[in-house]
């Protein structure tokens, strides 16, 4: 699922793409094939891979061929992964150990799952909730999902709904006639996974929820403020399938919760963790990851820079750059304040810096530059980005333009000075 | 249904609620029963009512007992009315007919069609569309609904998602794996009749006819503004049910879409017509039809006064005050500018002022003052009326407030000089 967001000044980006593009046609002179061997006295990495999928290692079901090649590249002879290398997905209604099992299939290298973050990953973190009686949104595998990230007290829209048969009135036809529950249900908190599906009912649920401090069915004429948490992952307001413009993504659904909170009270609705690219709350989890992975691979030197590869500037980049401004504060000044809440288990910070590669596998494939345009030709185009990010086209701009993974790859052995020439 | 808006500046009309309770009640001497024949020469009238209908005539589906005297006191010996009335309510999921047909069981007169306005009646008025290809939201009778509003060329959202199946995208399990229509189809406008089923889906389709100039399905570089002609009624944010919190009305399905069409373009949108109560378009509508319906009766004399009576102060009270400003405003400057567009067949007003009379039968029913208060207690609450329309505590004023809809009636006959004491 790649987001399709603000491109206001991807101008560069994109002049880059399409002379990337040129490049692999040959146009510019085809970069030639190197051979990679690397010598036996190889030290242990000090840098670890971020890498998004979609767009970047598969398209819809079927793997980019350059992902083959990079990932031949990052294996050894024993086809062991010779750096940590973590995938970074925005997706957020599946499971993780079943994208480890699709991607491990689609590359030929054993993925395990927790080298797989999905957008609500991150919640793992919010251990302070795992025991809490939480409302959960999302469609799919939601209970599994939530109860995999360490929740064992969740409840789903459907069984609310059952519950209080007086809340969800918009479908005439769905009214309840069942009787309400006696036993009455006290919630916590809300988890967001992902877009549901009919949404009246999830946001009339919800509104309750917060509205009644957890205790949906009465009548409070005071609601809290601060809401009860709420944790929420994938905040992409659109994505593009198959369909020429693009469709809405859970952004969509958060902007309408938060708009109606504001409306009916006044008041902002406020995350207690927003996961997800670009939050740095899933970089954080990410660095994590990788250094535990080196960790379990006996790699003893720190990981000091992370490579951060994706095909979408307004996530995958601007994430990567807004953790690469993260890290740097906190090399210099000790860990900054998190914007939208923070997790529990935050631990200290090796890593010095994050580097964004995009490249043009993906939404910003020079070859199919229509799908890439902006909503409004000639005019500044509106930031697409989530209310709680800032708008900095800066952020949009990666550090390496590069065609494809493989060439991503390759570009951060030479600076690693691991490639041989 | 009765709408649950902004209570603020409520403090003088819950007293006089309060107090014309405990009038009811004997506590402060009970209003002697008064005949009220009138004699023979009584001239034709120059006035005429708008009844809203839940709150004030019926509660659930009964009728309150008051209705049933005020009827009374309304016809004739041979049971007809002595003045025009309307019946205004802004539900708008059933049919006109219908709703005639359940008044005059309900209250013993005979009720025609049209007699009674529904939230999306004045959308007869916008002839220009009728013959275009106009996309319909809502439930229940939509077509036979947009139909009776005079649109011969009406699509609904399933037609429409079935038309173009890479569309609707949210719901995993109700991707269509249809193939496209081979006839594309181009829209004209959309017309939002009430709140429909499965948000998702009406909110993204109506985005795609939005942004693609009404093709949905290609993939226009630059949506087209100001975007495509839009028709919407019932603007009511939320509701009282049974429930002991309000619920979502058709006004927040309309927030959802302005504020996704605000973020995706960075534009307002525009409403070509917003019309159910408060809106000056619903009461322009009223005003036609007690003019007609004096006109059919013979009755010379032009209506020069209109009572409005209704329990809710955001909708019905606010309504009947601003038309009355409109109409005072026409009377001394020609008739002004409309908000929200204007319907295209508007005829000359004769009428010079409307008075507002609350009862105390519904929303604001003293004796269960819960489901009236303020959501955040002890603040200023905020604005529930719609975002077109301004916040004008003096307009949520009622001129009277009066027990019920029978005693409304007798306070008017006293202020015509029609009824005998």
């Amino acid at each position: 699922m790649a987001a399709w967001g603000c491109v206001a000044s991807l101008g560069a980006a994109r002049w880059l793409c399409w002379r990337a593009a040129r490049a692999a046609a040959g146009l510019l002179g085809r970069p030639s094939r190197r051979s990679y061997a690397v010598g036996p006295a190889q030290s242990p990495p000090t840098f670890g891979f971020l890498l998004d999928i979609d767009g970047v290692l598969v398209r819809g079901h079927r793997v980019i061929p350059a992902a083959l090649e990079a990932f031949r590249r990052l294996m050894n002879s024993q086809g062991q992964l010779r750096v940590p290398v973590v995938f970074v997905t925005n997706a957020g209604n599946s499971l993780q150990h079943s994208k480890a099992q699709e991607l491990s299939a689609l590359l030929g290298c054993e993925v395990d799952a927790d080298q797989v973050i999905l957008s609500h990953s991150p919640m793992k973190l919010f251990s302070e909730y795992h025991e809490k009686r939480m409302l959960v949104s999302g469609q799919g595998p939601v209970v599994e999902n939530a109860q995999g990230l360490g929740f064992r007290n969740v409840v789903t829209m459907d069984e609310l709904r059952m519950a209080f048969p007086l809340l969800d009135m918009v479908d005439l036809e769905r009214r309840l006639k069942t009787t309400p529950s006696p036993v009455p249900l006290f919630f916590k908190g809300v988890l967001l996974l992902g877009e549901p599906v009919r949404w009246e009912t999830s946001l009339q649920l919800i509104m309750d929820v917060l509205l009644s401090n957890g205790s949906p069915g009465t009548g409070l004429a005071t609601p809290p403020y601060p809401h009860l948490p709420i944790l929420a992952s994938n905040m992409d307001l659109l994505w593009m399938a198959e369909a020429k413009m693009p469709r809405f993504g859970h952004g969509t659904f958060l902007l309408c919760l938060e708009t109606i909170y504001q409306k009916v009270t006044g008041k902002e609705l406020r995350y207690e963790g927003l996961m997800g690219k670009p939050s740095i709350l899933t970089y954080q989890y990410a660095q994590d990851l990788i250094r535990r992975q080196a960790e379990r691979r006996g790699w003893v030197a720190p990981i000091r820079k992370l490579y951060a590869v994706g095909d979408n500037p307004t996530s995958d980049i601007y994430g990567a750059n807004l953790f690469h401004q993260y890290l740097q504060k906190a090399t210099r000044d000790g860990a900054p304040e998190l914007g939208a809440g923070g997790p529990r288990q935050q631990q200290p910070s090796a890593s010095q810096s994050c580097i964004s590669i995009l490249v043009c596998t993906g939404v910003y494939n020079p070859s199919n530059p229509q799908s890439t345009e902006p909503v409004l030709g000639g005019e500044q185009p509106p930031f697409h980005g989530h209310r709680d990010l800032f708008f900095s086209p800066g952020l949009m701009e990666a550090s390496h333009v590069v065609n494809d993974v493989n060439e991503a790859v390759q570009l951060v052995f030479r600076e690693e000075g691991w490639a041989s020439e």
